[in-house]
């Protein structure tokens, strides 16, 4: 292991065992949002991966690279959202068992998707003591193996090949930026990126309510997120060890926007490009669409990262 | 003149003419879909389109037909949907001036849609009536060129290159579903469609609440749609002249739906393609669905255009 946890082989590596499970996203472009945002934006349509979401890419690098041994008992995970999905559907592609703990206020939706992969879902109190301790007595009543959605070098080697992606496609980009909830996603995408292209700038995308990596960055240290408050149900959590020693050391910075930047965001994404992204990625239109990141300069071709579109229809804020 | 008052040339002509203003517009898949119809699908999306719908194909291939002279007074037509946003764009892409009138209950959306290409709008009566009346006068007035939205053979040679696109992109279909309002997109489907693949089977879609094509069909002539009631606002009119000549001698059959069908079918495409459409684009979509259609034999490749994305977010269906 090098410097950071995970590297560009690994991604590459991880971008071969993701080809024939997962799909190569297309990237679109909007004349109107290039308007508003001031330079060209490229958004990488990861709200049409499998499972709805880019977690795809980690789960199943996670869940193929283990041994037939490992894989024998299984995985495991606690999670209510995109991660929970893609472990289920990975595990389901290698056809071994799958063990999700979920918090019993979970949506049937996700509920349901969840179920249609074939898991085993276990609900417990909505806490992250809870959602532990419930996930500690799986893991020691199956043997199953934990696959973390983020803290995780494999997955973020899977996350990371979105960015590849993107790169191979677009040839140059000025900057990337995406939403960072543990960092996986981001964390994956500074190594490809200061791989393939060092001179390009990478930011990060948080809500107001859950800033816990911008308020890391500041103090340079990891700050726990405590609270959240947002609605962007995809970036809760806190970041993890591995995450965080790649971010501090490549990100240009990290804007943070509110809740109703982010519906906007949304909303004019929905509207102007019909395509359906959930909360957390609208976090990084929102991004570009400030006036602070439209002042800066040199940056003429920006790569947006749509992470996901797992929205409940029946609940939307507009 | 041949027999229609379209050919494949005008079609390969209008084709010409849209590449410069128009997108070439993806065909998605999805194999939850498939799964569902029990065959292949091939989704054509007119609502990535320019201005949300085909209706840009038409509208621009009849504006950038005029001469100079004809343009020289601007053009105009009534509608409160597409038609009148595909008209305005591609007035202002001329630099003409476009007049549209608009029923005085049009949402605000649809009416911020069509000024912000630079239409004169006139508000009337929601009546047909009114609308023909208030169009009258400003033609008298302005001297404007009307462009019907369907019964006008340089608008359906428009709305037949999206057949022509598909079936370059796919090389082969068994059959292609596609809505009728007043038959502008489907007859031009049939006069492509007949052309490049004659033993490819044409099927109309139309909501049980709108259904005066599938009803004269059946009477081997024109019934007109009085009192429309459907969730699919843009399939209220009924045939013209110039498109049931085509329709009646080329069209399989058609199906109708319910408006339960049409928003179970857009939900469907909502949630698991993460695409936006809007009601009347998910008839042809439900008709896939229906166990009717699914019933019937050799038709393993589909083609199914999806004809816009135009829907107000804060009055949807679910």
């Amino acid at each position: 292991m090098g410097k950071y946890a995970v590297s560009i082989d690994d991604i590459r590596a991880a971008a071969g065992r993701i080809k024939s499970v997962g799909h190569r996203t297309p990237i679109l472009t909007s004349q109107t949002l290039d308007k508003m945002a001031g330079r060209k934006l490229f958004f990488k349509c990861e709200n049409f991966q499998k499972v709805g979401a880019f977690k795809l890419r980690g789960g199943w690098n996670a869940v193929s690279m283990l041994s037939d041994e490992e894989a024998a008992k299984g995985v495991c995970t606690h999670s209510s959202g995109n991660h929970a999905q893609a472990l289920a559907f990975s595990a389901m592609k290698r056809g071994i068992a799958s063990y999700i703990v979920m918090p019993n206020n979970v949506p049937d939706v996700k509920l349901d998707a969840v179920k249609g992969y074939g898991a085993n879902i276990t609900l417990c109190e909505p806490t992250l003591e809870a959602r532990k301790t419930t996930l500690d007595e799986i893991v020691k009543k199956t043997g199953a193996h934990e696959v973390h959605p983020f803290n995780n070098p494999n997955v973020i080697a899977g996350q990371g090949t979105t960015a590849l992606e993107m790169i191979e496609d677009l040839g140059e980009l000025d900057a990337i930026i995406a939403p960072i909830g543990g960092g996986g996603l981001m964390s994956g995408t500074c190594v490809t990126t200061r791989s393939l292209l060092p001179e390009a700038k990478l930011f990060g995308a948080e809500p107001t309510g859950a800033d816990d990596a911008y308020r890391s960055l500041k103090e340079g240290k990891i700050i726990p997120q405590t609270n959240p408050n947002t609605i962007c149900d995809g970036l809760l959590t806190s970041l993890g060890e591995y995450t965080w020693n790649i971010l501090k050391d490549h990100l240009e910075a990290i804007y943070t926007v509110t809740d109703d930047e982010v519906i906007n965001a949304m909303r004019l994404v929905w509207e102007r490009m019909k395509i359906i992204i959930e909360p957390s990625s609208a976090t990084a239109v929102a991004v570009a669409l400030k006036s602070e990141f439209k002042a800066l300069e040199g940056l003429e071709k920006v790569g947006i990262i749509l992470t996901g579109g797992n929205v409940e229809l029946s609940k939307l804020p507009f």
